[in-house]
């Protein structure tokens, strides 16, 4: 998928999405970096909402796993299951996000596994930037289940 | 707070709570129920988006700390360092979220704590329900900074 087609979807598709103005600015297969104003995204101190900080992360991290699935032509529901974040120094600007696999896996391995274990399980770390500086970051699980 | 006034700041002062239309049905000292329609907290399988999901429950446990500390006039800064999320079943319908405090403490050993030791940690679990069932729940640590 381009990065304007992967924008379009989850704008188009989540609201929250459209409203905090995401936008995939870099789509490869092992990686990918999102981008997002400050201004819809803040809390009452003008810094970047604690919320909206994991909403970014985790719709990051879902568009990274969706095109890897969609590359490899492989029918899946993904969600997630477990989630943590860790909040380490506000954000005060605008938000960079950036997220990659830490293994590659071929496109026979992935359909293989979802074929027979059913799902197949990508942990993540997203990071989130602010003026250059990691602000958090988000540890998920994403989980491809195959259609029955 | 009464529950205008609470449902009031989060509104206009974090934007993301205003759009998914966050709303505090019941406030006292020891707990907290807030509400909020679906559709704008949707995902592309009409059912709740993870992201909205979190924000949700962390600003609900937010409400609640930060009545607890106005109750007892404790001048701080309320932040979150790291939470979990688990998911346990979609949201498919309109959402509730509940939490309640383990331990009650008094005003002056509050005031106390945030005096001596320069902050109150609050430990939170937020659940989520639709349809009367509970969907996920966030497990947040709240920590509450005296003002220099």
């Amino acid at each position: 998928m381009t990065i304007e087609e992967m924008t379009n979807l989850l704008r188009q598709e989540i609201p929250l999405c459209e409203f905090m103005k995401l936008e995939v600015t870099s789509l490869e297969t092992p990686s990918i970096t999102t981008f997002a104003p400050l201004e819809p995204n803040r809390n009452m101190h003008g810094t970047g909402f604690a919320g909206a900080l994991y909403s970014l992360a985790v719709a990051t991290g879902w568009s990274l796993v969706h095109n890897r699935l969609s590359l490899a032509n492989a029918e899946a529901l993904l969600v997630v299951k477990d989630a943590s974040i860790h909040y380490r120094r506000p954000v005060t600007g605008d938000i960079e996000l950036r997220s990659s696999f830490k293994d590659e896996m071929e496109d026979e391995d992935l359909l293989m596994q979802l074929q027979t274990g059913g799902s197949v399980k990508f942990p993540l770390v997203i990071t989130v930037f602010s003026k250059e500086k990691k602000c958090a970051y988000l540890e998920a699980d994403y989980i491809a289940v195959a259609h029955k």
